[in-house]
């Protein structure tokens, strides 16, 4: 999307083909560089440092990882100490673990002579692809748009958003933003009440600012305000982005998104969630009672940064001697949620719908 | 209450008979000090620079200003004078207008040789008033609690509270805040979850620290974690507090009640609201149609201060270029509310029950 009029991909090859490029996201909101990958060491530390974030970027960031160790030894064991040193940096990460596997597969049957070159070029469509889905996500969230926009008479189509589902997350247009910036670019007139999203801030951090750098209305507000909102009208629509979607539809996002579903279905306003498909656990049902939440550390909650003076300052927030708790996401289960817009089509949150998207 | 083993009310007449005594709120939670109020302007500030805050406390501190008024010069000037004053501090507080019409017609009729002792008294009953309410909201909710904890069979009670409604806001005990200290006190086992309660934060600023120096074990959680919790079964029951309650049982509070309303609702955990019957507006009957909310400015969305090395540091958390909306209280419809908990005991959110309490 873009930033203050200039296009830009989270991650991007330079022309010269012996470096990357990628937004250092731990700067954001309060400044803007970019940070030039070299090595795959340059790409484990982007990764494990969390410059950049979201599964679908970090699964581009480590095949361009790949291919920057391919650059400077592609030997077998070059590519498998690669493959490890990327793997270690979060191993968790499911879409890590993916584009690894991916690489390691289209490179390993290439004689060591031609893995650079073949690198490049899959490491481009791994890039590519999830462009493609996002967009297409994108397309089919703006007739749902563009039908409100209608219904309201060309009156301006109020979103509400939580967390960070944005291209920043992505290579390009984000999940849960993708239908907002395509129909802002299509001339709907929208405009999104973003979620802070305590405890990491990510909506205001991250979601606000991509908005704003693309020239898309928006407003912050505290994560209590969204009740209130909806219900006076104020809001048209709910589009979230998901970690992990259920069998049956359930929703596993980042905490407090369940609070707006239930909200949202209190005051009759459309839940939307936006997922590429392959981010459906078919093996996963009931999200509630299977998918385990992590705990993530009080700190994330006592401490927060931001802009002091001309730098940036973390302050801490609590009392001393309390201690808070951090449970990082959690499951809005299917009934709340209107439809998932996805890369195939919207469709309804039930087991046989999404049986059909496999 | 007790801080760190010693106990206190939010305001106290010095033993002297020539000063008042309060604490710095505005400090809370980074540091804990007292300030002596010698006039009725030091008076008057406490209230407009919220050293104090708070309706009851408010209150007292107003009573109180009319008593340092009438110490310095006990002429029917200066008693209109003082009654102006503080007026003009929070014009929009009814408990502040309440307070000093109270004051001023017990204090007008009396001679004024003899108007400061009578200050003095009256102020020490209107504390002492509030002091026994908020107690018998405690006694009222503190069976709740045992009830909840013979359920348990002696486990720990979990209790959500949002905001703060604690002895901070009132002269002792509080009213969300009274039952947990009487079950405390008593020896039930309880642990409150605190919602931090973005955008002032007085959950974690206040209500942690309270309790905290109260000895009760608690954890502070963002306010998008509750819901979460509840889905899980570790909330066994949510109190709050109301700035006001309609004819019918709708409560006002502030932002993100209704969210914490609706989450207890869809996983069956009972949902109370502590007041004193004199916050009953019974004027008005449908809460989210008829009670105007305040859009406070959106720089305490933007700006938060926190402890940083040895001082306390204010930082921006949102992108240079975005807005932010600041809507403060919300209204939680009667249907989602258990039982409102008064000093005349705890009654369904009806308009019957709420009428029989006139």
């Amino acid at each position: 999307m873009k930033v203050d009029g200039k296009a830009y991909r989270t991650i991007w090859p330079d022309t010269d083909g012996e470096a990357v490029h990628i937004l250092d996201q731990t700067l954001f909101p309060h400044r803007f560089e970019t940070v030039q990958l070299r090595t795959v060491e340059d790409a484990a530390r982007a990764i494990s440092d969390m410059l950049v974030r979201g599964a679908p970027l970090i699964g581009a960031t480590a095949s361009y990882g790949m291919t920057l160790a391919m650059r400077a030894d592609a030997s077998d064991a070059a590519l498998s100490a690669a493959y490890d040193r990327l793997h270690a940096t979060r191993p968790t990460a499911i879409n890590l673990r993916w584009a690894l596997d991916r690489m390691e597969a289209v490179l390993r049957p290439v004689p060591q002579g031609d893995r650079c070159t073949a690198a490049w070029a899959e490491a481009a469509r791994i890039c590519d692809e999830d462009v493609a889905i996002n967009s297409a996500i994108g397309d089919n969230g703006l007739a749902i748009i563009r039908d409100i926009a209608a219904k309201k008479g060309g009156g301006t189509v109020n979103i509400l958003t939580h967390c960070n589902a944005g291209w920043l997350a992505t290579v390009d247009w984000g999940t849960a933003t993708a239908p907002v910036y395509k129909a802002h670019d299509a001339g709907i007139p929208v405009h999104v009440w973003v979620d802070e999203t305590r405890p990491r801030n990510q909506g205001a951090f991250l979601t606000a600012w991509e908005l704003g750098r693309h020239g898309v209305p928006h407003t912050v507000i505290v994560d209590n305000a969204g009740g209130h909102l909806m219900q006076h009208g104020q809001v048209d629509m709910v589009i979230v982005g998901t970690d992990r979607t259920t069998a049956r539809g359930d929703v596993c996002n980042k905490i407090g998104t369940y609070l707006k579903a239930l909200a949202a279905q209190d005051n009759g306003v459309p839940f939307y969630v936006a997922l590429p498909t392959p981010t459906i656990d078919h093996r996963v049902s009931d999200g509630v009672a299977e998918i385990p939440i992590e705990d993530r550390s009080g700190d994330e909650v006592r401490f927060i940064s931001g802009r002091s003076g001309d730098g940036v300052t973390s302050v801490d927030l609590l009392p001393p001697g309390s201690a808070a708790a951090n449970p990082s996401f959690d499951v809005t289960p299917a009934r709340l949620v209107t439809a998932l817009i996805t890369e195939k089509g919207v469709v309804p949150a039930t087991a046989e719908a999404i049986s059909a998207l496999k």
